[in-house]
């Protein structure tokens, strides 16, 4: 029995609200040896004051020394086991577009290529296509109809977008149709069990169709379709840890993200103080907000020190309004590091907080990873955090008599 | 999906060197309650000052409150899983003489023994026979020839002595022949599966052929077999890690625990500095070193808290030159404890410092156990050690997209 099969024994309900503020890549690393990471650098007084009101420490995103991409980093700190838990390359692309996937839906990471006279792939990516000219190539191949299936189709980025097949009975287990050089044609897909049988054929025939429409392009005259695969099936919020849970972001992966594990994704903010402004709003109708705050990992990703500073000192504002709400927890955390040092994601554990009436006081006097060592909940993974948060919500009862 | 398997999907490889300075048995207690233990009592000047630049942590050999052996100490510390990596009985016999196993091996750890004119076992260890005696004995086994298995006997002390067969479709799994009281015979060599028959055969007439050989001495004229086994099974370094790893150690147990996970033995250095003029030789031909000092151990088995300390002294020494090779990420640790007052392997857990760039700052001063309790590696299991000296070579990829 895993943690989260745990707490799911355990669960009770209450009308305490519990809010995870996730400033994305919020963990970092000094710009000179010995000193102050970029949050330990911010002025951060609302985050102090919350250090010293709640507990501090120090999570391993996944486990000490790996780095998480951010489905594996979101998963983790909604409590899913996050190398049990995968997210086929597929489903994660429909996510990142913001694509509700269903119990029936296969989702595929597709490419357009370019095809020479003989149908060989002379260019894997169609020459990195402008999204301006392939998202209405994409939307053109909603044309494409196959009797039995429904079929969606997002534009992604330049040369890639994602397709949807809606159906009864369609597998996720399809090989990848890219041979992954050029040269040679786009290979069959290939079913690699009896129930993608079913997919393998659709997908030939969407090809086929595809094909046809995209014949005269000059560059994006073909197309390859990987990863396909199907909703990870994981329990919903309500089911682990009876949580009516609202998601607030103002990116698409991360509403995505929100949405496998059952969320409701709430407003549509443009920013940080929109999203504290749908919070205020949907206040009374979930249990559990999820607020993602995406600039500090940006500005992480860019290896931009100060501007990274800058984005903690923008989060700390918003702290106040949050804390206005009177939560009865208050999560503040990250899904993994993203130092401006290694300019990407890191396996350094993420300072983490939380804040309730129920927390030990634990002597931490400021926010920041050197602080959070010396902290309540010591160094701990990502899945413990779930069940931190219920139980400081009076929301677990006791485990055996 | 365990840390190994996990970080075999990750692996990536760069020119990057990590060094692992393993000080057997370095963890240590205070002579009296509140003082320094053998570390924190040693004038450590060189890793003191790596703590300052890396991150430390307290390390937990297998479980909390478990004494590992060298065995499980090494594996975990190597990264394997030390409960489940089982190393048979026979083959860390064999792997202690330095015997390198092959695939192909079943090693048999071997006592002479005193037989009675009824054949009844008088002294199961032959009156604790000398080396002196024993070895010679021992060598005159190696003229046992059958045909079809090649056979090895190497001495190990006193009525100790190693038997391996090598031979295609050998099994492992044999019952002992040491019946484990006098006035009884030796056991038959059992087999306990199929693939072990031919094994027991072999040993059957090894007995029978030994037993002539022995026949007229007035001590040791018998033999039984025990701890029948076979080379654990482990994927090497090369394929858990992607790393070309050399080991460089004085004594033939800790190369022979190297050599099981596939290291390369360097040198024949006989005293520690000995060992680092080996490690800069191989510097070139390596991704990772590990280099093994014994007397810490000892020192500490001797019940000697003056003298470990010393060891630590001499140990701390040799730092300077290793740091000057410049490894992109420099690793101290012990396999286990060894508390001079306990006189023996402890649980308690392993004072251990990585130092990297890409290291964060954990504010540790000093290398030791008190210090290590706050570090940033926090209290972490030997497993952990190998990913995260990965992830601080940045020879790991990001889990997830």
């Amino acid at each position: 029995m895993d943690i989260q099969q745990l707490v799911r024994t355990l669960k009770t309900a209450n009308d305490s609200k519990i809010v995870m503020l996730v400033a994305d890549g919020l963990g970092g690393l000094p710009l000179q040896p010995g000193g102050p990471t970029e949050l330990e650098a911010a002025r951060a007084p609302n985050l102090d004051a919350l250090a010293r009101r709640g507990v501090s420490g120090s999570m391993i995103p996944i486990k000490p020394g790996i780095t998480p991409g951010s489905g594996p980093g979101h998963l983790g700190l909604f409590g899913y086991d996050p190398v049990e838990s995968l997210i086929g390359r597929g489903a994660l692309e429909a996510t990142g577009v913001g694509f509700a996937l269903g119990p029936n839906d296969v989702a595929i990471r597709c490419n357009f290529c370019t095809l020479d006279a003989d149908g060989n792939i002379a260019d894997r990516r169609a020459g990195r296509i402008p999204s301006g000219q392939s998202g209405p190539l994409a939307v053109k191949l909603r044309e494409v109809k196959i009797s039995g299936v429904e079929i969606f189709v997002e534009p992604v980025k330049e040369h890639r977008f994602v397709v949807v097949f809606r159906g009864e009975g369609l597998g996720g287990n399809v090989g990848d149709t890219d041979p992954q050089r050029t040269g040679v044609p786009p290979s069959d897909p290939e079913p690699g069990d009896k129930p993608s049988e079913k997919t393998a054929h659709v997908a030939r025939e969407f090809l086929a169709k595809a094909q046809e429409l995209l014949a005269d392009q000059p560059k994006a005259n073909g197309l390859t379709m990987r990863g396909f695969s199907k909703k990870p099936d994981l329990p919903t919020y309500e089911e682990a840890y009876g949580l009516k849970a609202a998601a607030i972001a103002v990116y698409p992966m991360y509403k995505g993200l929100a949405q496998l594990v059952g969320m409701e994704i709430v407003g549509r903010p443009g920013s940080l103080s929109e999203e504290i402004d749908v919070l205020k709003e949907a206040w009374d109708d979930y249990d559990f907000f999820f607020v993602h705050f995406k600039y500090t990992d940006s500005r992480g990703e860019d290896g931009d020190f100060p501007a990274k500073v800058k984005m903690v000192e923008q989060f700390d504002g918003i702290i106040p309004r949050v804390v206005e709400l009177n939560p009865k927890v208050l999560i503040v955390t990250g899904d993994h590091s993203t130092p401006a040092t290694l300019k990407g994601h890191s396996w350094h554990p993420v300072p983490t907080l939380l804040v309730a009436d129920t927390c030990r006081p634990d002597g931490c006097e400021a926010f920041g990873e050197k602080e959070a060592l010396h902290g309540g909940l010591g160094h701990f993974e990502a899945v413990y955090l779930m069940p931190l948060a219920l139980a400081h919500a009076e929301r677990l009862g006791k485990f055996g008599a």
